[in-house]
């Protein structure tokens, strides 16, 4: 780590929530509070990448996250600063030999083809790359999955104001390490991703948690920053668990209170606090 | 009517819900369903355009309803056919020039600056040309919406079966024209777009519904429909907002049983249902 340089981020997160005014079923008007949503283009060396909508907290790590899971840049230490300039809408990320993203007009190319892979983002996943990636086998307590969804309770910070966003978590053991809001789940997982990569957080002993769907891309974020479980409050989609399948992903969804579904990798899971059945 | 060459459909939906199995809570294993998630590229006369992620159950309609929003066509009467092969993950839109889209590189290079406009789509918004369009003043009765709400707890039926869907649906009076659910809201409201766009059903008398959250995108999607009211179950974020503000769309948000929250053109909607106040 010593060795490592580590970019320079700019410190520019936006607040989240904004008052506004709005009249409810009664007539009456009432002072609530809505999410941010703000443009933010994306550059590499003043080269336009893309443009992201984001709840705009943590655009550094956004930017970063986004280029680790596009799979743009491969190497953090390539990155010498991040730099949000909201008046501008625009974060620059400078890399040390200046030069932009290398073969950035093949994976340009490449994007045209696939911009789905799931809504938001636009480049080719490169899913043979995930596929050599081994996910490493952790074993989850459920009674840890109960601890955590209590603990995960107390933050959904912008959620419970406005509303209109989605929270993802990355964990270990019950300790929520980072929690990350944005109008789009995509935006939230990718800035943890930004987190995980510039401080070298290791994914393997974690869990990632979001009030999310578990989509396709979903999964193939959590496997590319190395995490086996994750765990979502919502519901998943055939592909997103094929895809857990076949990177072997635990996929524990539909998870609130004391429910929850294991759709992937119910080996993993250690049956320590078994509620009781109703009516048993 | 009757002189419009209408676009050939072909009639390739799929079934929105596949049955896997998945372990509860107590360890028992059950039969549950999960919504379906296809990659859907999208070509114009055999030109990619885009690989969109869908449920796949209205692939015409969502193709169409891409090009029109994404004003990338400007003119149904242009399209010749609308093939689906699933096969190949493709639908392909065949003009009568055989041309492809016109002035297709500016547009292209237009999408490398501007993905973003919301989660999952790509091509520049064009905001200047929603800012041209005129919105009908269209007014709505509390009891309206009651009745709408209620109606439309009818519908949802993938939500209900797997989750992990958004529902958008077309209104006129209380009655829903269209329901359609998809993996992202801004499919489903795109599929709406095109049925609209293929069948000459104008926007100036309708009301778009939505599970979905009301991002900048979904109301401009739904202002590119010309339907001034916009209800949403979800809520609304401050770009959002401030472009229904600009476009003269009614947003009435967090709607669900007797509860919401009319967060621009309160004086479109006729208080004629009011409930009592609890505690009045």
């Amino acid at each position: 780590m010593q060795d490592k340089k580590l970019p320079k981020l700019s410190d520019a997160g936006l607040a989240p929530t904004h008052a506004v005014t709005a009249t409810d079923q009664y007539g009456e008007v009432r002072h609530v509070r809505v999410s941010g949503e703000s443009p933010l283009t994306l550059k590499v060396d003043n080269q336009e990448v893309v443009t992201l909508m984001t709840l705009g907290t943590h655009p550094e790590l956004l930017a970063l996250g986004y280029l680790r899971n596009q799979r743009l840049i491969d190497d953090i230490s390539l990155i010498k600063s991040v730099h949000v300039d909201w008046e501008k809408e625009s974060v620059n990320v400078e890399t040390y030999t200046g030069e932009g993203i290398s073969h950035w007009q093949e994976k340009l190319s490449k994007r045209t083809v696939t911009t789905g892979c799931g809504q938001g983002t636009v480049f080719s996943c490169t899913l043979d790359k995930i596929y050599n990636q081994k996910m490493a086998t952790a074993q989850v307590k459920q009674s840890l999955l109960y601890s955590l969804l209590t603990v995960i309770t107390q933050y959904n910070e912008v959620y419970k104001q406005a509303g209109a966003v989605h929270g993802c978590a990355l964990c270990q053991n019950d300790n929520i390490l980072t929690f990350v809001e944005d109008v789009g789940r995509h935006n939230a997982a990718d800035a943890i991703s930004g987190k995980m990569w510039c401080e070298d957080i290791p994914g393997e002993d974690k869990i990632f948690y979001t009030t999310g769907r578990l989509t396709s891309e979903m999964v193939m974020k959590v496997a590319l920053m190395g995490i086996p479980i994750l765990l979502s409050r919502s519901g998943v989609t055939h592909m997103g668990l094929e895809l857990a399948r076949d990177l072997g992903v635990t996929m524990i969804a539909r998870a609130k209170g004391k429910s929850f579904l294991v759709y992937n990798g119910v080996d993993n899971l250690i049956y320590d606090a078994q509620p009781k059945k109703p009516g048993s």
